[in-house]
Parts: C-alpha cells; structure tokens; sequence
C-alpha cells in the first residue's frame, strides 16, 4: 500500500471523512462557528477523541490547500491507495460483476474528484489511475468527490494497458469512450466490465485504445468537439447502469 | 439583449470563438509560440484582420482572469445573450421538439460552462438562467464550455417559475433532477421538454420543482448524496437523447 499525506477541506468532506471511519489526527474549525454542519463535525470529532483546535479565519486560509475551507479543515493520517485486487474483491463480496473505472491520464484534479463522485454513485467497484502523467489523490480532488474518496477504492498502477491484459485474463471486458466508437446505446455493458475514459486534451492513448474490446461513442449532435472529461465518464457509466438493469 | 465584456482564454477556447464567426477586437499571443494551434488561431486572425500583440508570459499572466491561458488571449466585443424566444426559434428552424436546459441557482462556473457544453453536444436548444443568485457568462465559464458558449444560446430570466409557466403554455414539459422522484428510465421524456438542474449545494429550490411536471431521479447505488450538479446534467440530457432516439 502507499500512502499519502492529506487535508481534508470543507464540511461535507470533512464530515464524511469521520463517518467512513477514517482517523483523524487533527481538526481546525472557525472560531464562533456554530451551525448545524459544524456541530455534526464536532460531534464525530469528539467521538473519536480527535484533537480540535478553534482558530481564525486567517489561520485557515493560512493552512488550506483549496482556499475552499468552509471553515473547517481536518488533518487525515493518510489516503491509502487500494490494489486492483482489492477492487475485484469489492464486487464479489457485493455478488455482482466487476465494474470498474480506468482514467488514462486524468489531469485535472475537478474531473479526478467528480469521476471518484460518480463510481460511487453508479456502483463502480472502484477506479484505476496510472501512476505518471496523472493527478494523484490530493486534497482537491477529496472536495471534488463530496466525500465519495472515502467510500470508492482507488488503485494506482504503473502501466495501464498492462493492468488491461491482466484483468481480462480474469474475464473482464474493456470498453473504451472515443469519437470513433460504436454508440454506446448498440454495445452490450452489461458483464463484467472496465470503462477507460481518456484525459482532457488527448482523449484514450493508442496502446490502450488497442488494448480494449469495444469503443464506445457517445452521440453528439452539436458544434464542439467533445464533452467534459467527468461528465463523459458518468454519461457512459450511467449507460451501464442502465443497462444492468434491464 | 444585453451584453457583457469578454476575454476568452485558451487555445480551444479561441479557436472556436474565430470559428464560429465571433467579432474578436484583440488577440495577445505568447511571443515566441509556434505550435499548431497557435498557428490555426493566427490564420483565422488574419482571415478577420484581428489586431494581433505578441506579448511576454507576465503580460498574458497579468491580463488573464483565468490564470489557463495557454499562450493565447482574445478580447472579444461581447457575449451575447438571447431571449428565451430565441432558444424556441432554434427548435423550429431544425424542426425538432424544444429542448431546453434550466439551470436554477447553479454558482461554479466550472459546471456553467460544462453544462453548456453538454447542452451542445447533447442537441439542446438553449440554456436559461436567472438573473440573480447565479454565475454569468464570465471567461472562466466560457473557457469550460469549450467554445460551446459560441453556439449554444444562453437566456437570463428575472424569474425561473414565470418562465417554466410561460413554456408551459407553448407546450413545454418540465422535468426536474431530484433523488425523491421517479427513477429517469421509467418516465417518457421524448416530448417537448424543460430539463431543470439544481444548485449545487441546495438542489432544484421548491417553487421551481412544484411548476414541473415530473421529478426525474437518477439511479444511486452509493454511499454518499449526490453527483456533481454537470454530472448530474450530463447523464440527464443524455437520457432524453436515448429516448428521442427510440
């Protein structure tokens, strides 16, 4: 496992951070803040035996990373990345397929956070980033997921296409979003399934464009080139739920 | 009508605005900078006779609002918005059912101008927002809309609910996104349509969702509340992009 240093910013994440059970080592909070949200946190932190400190607004400017505190700011020991085993082992104590997300390349600490936001919320049993060339887990991005980074496993690999290979031997099918592809609307979804959404600029790299079964396109009938990187991801996977449904 | 001051940003970005037939007054250009996009963008300058300032990195630094400029800046006369009347015109002239989004209340830029750009690609007709309590058109909204502000109309009304009535009566439907409504697959969403997307933090405020006609919900498997308000947008539209396909 690795592990990284991190501060958690803002009510909601904070608050979901002490209810996911994640040890907090420290909390700042406004000075005079009393509101409902506040007093929640507090209520956890207390639970917990977290150690509190009431500071100024200065203060916490001062500390965060996102200047989006909200008045709260906590200090986390640490975000663990999952293994792509661990991911797996997900979906089979939930009885259900493997559903996994992989982002080639996200670089975008927003788009990283709200695709986080959206495999939690759709079922995914958890995302794969590649190690270079990507935004890691940093405290923006745990805004960005509204707490779901404390929920959604993800794993962190060193070569993607080789994370592809792998997983197929296992029986997973790959499906990637790309211009070029089929729309998703005539491909089957519904088995065991890693749905590779490309980075912001570039869309899916070659090798791993090649790596996948399908490609899946999602129509457009507009002016531009392409949608937004996180709202892409959740069109596509919520076509998979879709159709896991039926 | 009523017009703004624009500054658009990045290469995409100002590109499209060339491309799209958009009167840009000045452009600044990383002095040096001579890759491909550039080179695109100072073609269609030329086309348009633009007065062109090659400039340093501190200069474009200190006239950005964005802080992404990526080498390039245009000022352009204005943004335009259109009148709510315009938006139903587009639907006549392509002969297809109105199709509108309704932001209520929405505050980050980053998801105005990623909605925009969904509305785009999605074949929306136009986008309204009110006049109060909600992002404009600002550079950092025309940047994540990816050019699609250049097409796609944008409406701002003094009163959301008015409006919503006054569609009615043209024969609108008015769906909007709510976890306590009926789950988006079961609900026949292929007429003419008002799709209403809440705020981030507070959701589709109660007199707006008491004047529509259905809650659509989407699906949620998750531990935590909600999708990221794009997000929510982006797997929105597209279902109303499903079902107009069936």
């Amino acid at each position: 496992m690795r592990y990284e240093e991190l501060t958690i910013e803002g009510r909601n994440a904070v608050l979901e951070a002490f209810r996911s059970g994640k040890t907090i080592d420290k909390l700042f909070v406004l000075d005079g803040c009393q509101d409902g949200p506040i007093k929640s946190i507090l209520r956890e932190a207390k639970k917990q035996n977290t150690l509190i400190n009431f500071v100024t607004k200065d203060r916490l400017d001062q500390i965060s990373e996102t200047k989006k505190h909200q008045g709260v700011i906590a200090f986390a020991a640490a975000y663990e990345y999952a293994e792509v085993e661990d991911l797996l082992k997900v979906a089979e104590e939930k009885g259900e397929p493997p559903f996994l997300l992989l982002l080639d390349n996200i670089e975008d600490p927003h788009n990283l956070g709200a695709i986080i936001r959206t495999a939690n919320l759709a079922g995914a049993h958890g995302v794969i980033i590649p190690k270079r060339r990507a935004v890691g887990l940093t405290a923006t991005v745990a805004k960005a997921s509204a707490g779901a980074i404390n929920y959604t496993p993800v794993a962190k690999v060193t070569n993607l296409s080789n994370t592809i290979k792998e997983l197929k031997e296992k029986g997973l099918w790959f499906v990637c979003a790309d211009m070029e592809g089929t729309t998703m609307y005539e491909l089957d979804l519904k088995g065991p399934i890693g749905l590779v959404i490309g980075s912001e600029g570039e869309g899916v790299s070659k090798l791993v464009k090649e790596n996948c079964d399908f490609i899946a396109s999602i129509p457009m009938a507009g002016d531009i080139d392409s949608l937004n990187a996180s709202v892409a991801a959740g069109i596509l996977a919520y076509e998979i739920v879709r159709q896991r449904k039926l």
